[in-house]
């Protein structure tokens, strides 16, 4: 292996994570994909994304990766402070990973900034269903750092023709936009799996987008960013992608399932059902008006019944216009 | 009849006029419809959304109301010059089509002052599709008039539980957003139809909404309306709607149909095609970029083909991060 190659480690094997070492890859980067669980010898597709073989320069490991010249984070928001602490080296490491911390209300940036101290970080998001990338399906993405030069830097080394990525120096707005999007798809997926339509649906998107701006301006962050491709563009996706797996939980919802029962059912992590509350509680505390955030919150935790989600839903004014 | 009941007339019985007969009819309000065409007597569901029986207070007419209290103008945009000077009587004219004159690049409101001048006009815009409006499922809207308290009273004329209006002082942004998402939509349909997969479908449209604000604003419009119902909400709803005609046929052309080809299928408008030429000459009249619709246009008149289509939607950097 030549020295001049870069090596880029995918710390997490979910759909994402496979998904992002399949982009690192076609960048001509040596690639570790680092799996918690064992994998056994000569395994080239992966139970998270089983219809994507890996390609040859994609190595799986099951120990961390000690010397990588970028690490990239996907593992789910909850268990980010459990691993983060553990990454090896110096690397610059990458948050892959959309939500807030519930409990404590932290973004993937601050679980970072206390578990290593120093350490170079940036955040990654966009509109990115894990086997379009994985598939090398255009894509685009944002990668934030409080340096737009380091952004700058890590975007060179991770763009390719199939994955475009743009820099930001908005970390905090990327952030709120990838945390509330997952939020605002159950709620997106509850009026239309509770029959309100594409209308209403659209509607809902839309006041979202407003509400999810006012959150990330009072966090420092800027409402540009959230009219950007890690805001609108996921915010879309998420919204209306049969794909995602938030958007199919409100989906279920929305028919009358319980959230117990589909949780049952699932083997994946659907972020919106801890971010909600988290993300509720920062607006609170920072005396934002988040109804959409709220509604969705108060609903996951039996505070309210379907039919009152689905009013306020819809019912409270949109003050955009 | 009540004198103090009011008396909406809708010209026009497309899809779209008989949805807005609809919601008209559900604020307490007389309707009377225009068809241009005959209507057999007795007969109470149309041909262009045979699934929706009038309601009792909607009256079908086939000759231009004289009086009322409020006309809406539901014609396709390139035949809104011819009708426009037939409207009889003084009450104010809401403009419910969406483009742009083909030739002229006039709006909907141009139209109605060059014909009908000193007469009171408005536009209504939103992400509605007709079925679901007519059928009374929750929706929204924007009016914009140049004078707010126009917009305001036009709005308490129409609003009813379950289509929601809101009022807007910026008539040429609602009326920008209107043409260009038609447009959009033709390219998101190409994108999905070629095969380029969602996430490139999500970048495309947070692109759009970067031109179409660049456009509105050069024109004297608000880039915040963009964000709004009837610019955001209303391209999320196109471009991801099965239901848009725009779309569908953006989707026809991206699996390899031919433009000729698929206009011979079908008997309802794609405001979108006559829409993108005008929209591209204007915004280079006006000096202002606008990637997404110079390509659909492009590739519509066959200046490029389904490969460059493709190529040029993707590729062009994103410049709003």
């Amino acid at each position: 292996m030549s020295a001049n190659v870069p090596h880029i480690a995918v710390i997490g094997a979910g759909a994402w994570g496979i998904a992002l070492a399949c982009a690192a890859s076609r960048t001509g980067a040596r690639v570790s994909l680092w799996s918690r669980s064992p994998v056994p010898a000569g395994c080239r597709a992966l139970p998270r994304l089983p219809a994507v073989t890996l390609p040859d320069t994609v190595e799986l490991v099951t120990t961390l990766p000690e010397h990588a010249d970028l690490m990239l984070i996907v593992v789910p928001m909850q268990t980010l402070r459990e691993i983060a602490p553990k990454l090896p080296g110096n690397a610059p490491l990458i948050a892959c990973c959309k939500g807030l911390e519930l409990g404590t209300g932290a973004l993937p940036l601050d679980i970072l900034a206390e578990t290593q101290p120093g350490r170079s970080c940036a955040v990654l998001s966009g509109p990115n269903f894990a086997i379009e990338v994985a598939r090398g399906a255009p894509a685009a993405a944002t990668i934030a750092a409080e340096s737009l030069d380091d952004a700058h830097r890590y975007v060179s080394m991770l763009s390719s023709p199939h994955f475009r990525l743009y820099a930001s120096d908005d970390p905090i707005g990327v952030q709120i936009a990838g945390a509330a999007k997952n939020v605002v798809a159950i709620g997106a997926g509850i009026a239309i799996g509770a029959g309100l339509g594409e209308n209403a649906r659209a509607a809902l998107i839309t006041r979202a987008i407003v509400e999810i701006g006012r959150l990330a301006s009072a966090m420092g962050g800027r409402a540009a960013t959230i009219a950007g491709l890690s805001g609108l563009g996921d915010l879309i996706l998420t919204c209306t992608g049969a794909g995602s797996r938030n958007y199919s939980l409100g989906l279920e919802l929305g028919q009358g399932a319980t959230l117990a029962d589909i949780l049952k059912t699932r083997s994946t992590v659907a972020e919106g059902v801890a971010t909600a509350p988290a993300l509720a509680a920062t607006a609170t505390k920072l005396g934002i008006s988040m109804p959409v955030v709220e509604t969705v919150s108060a609903f996951l935790d039996g505070a309210i019944d379907l039919a009152q989600a689905r009013k306020l839903l819809l019912e409270r004014p949109i003050t955009v216009e």
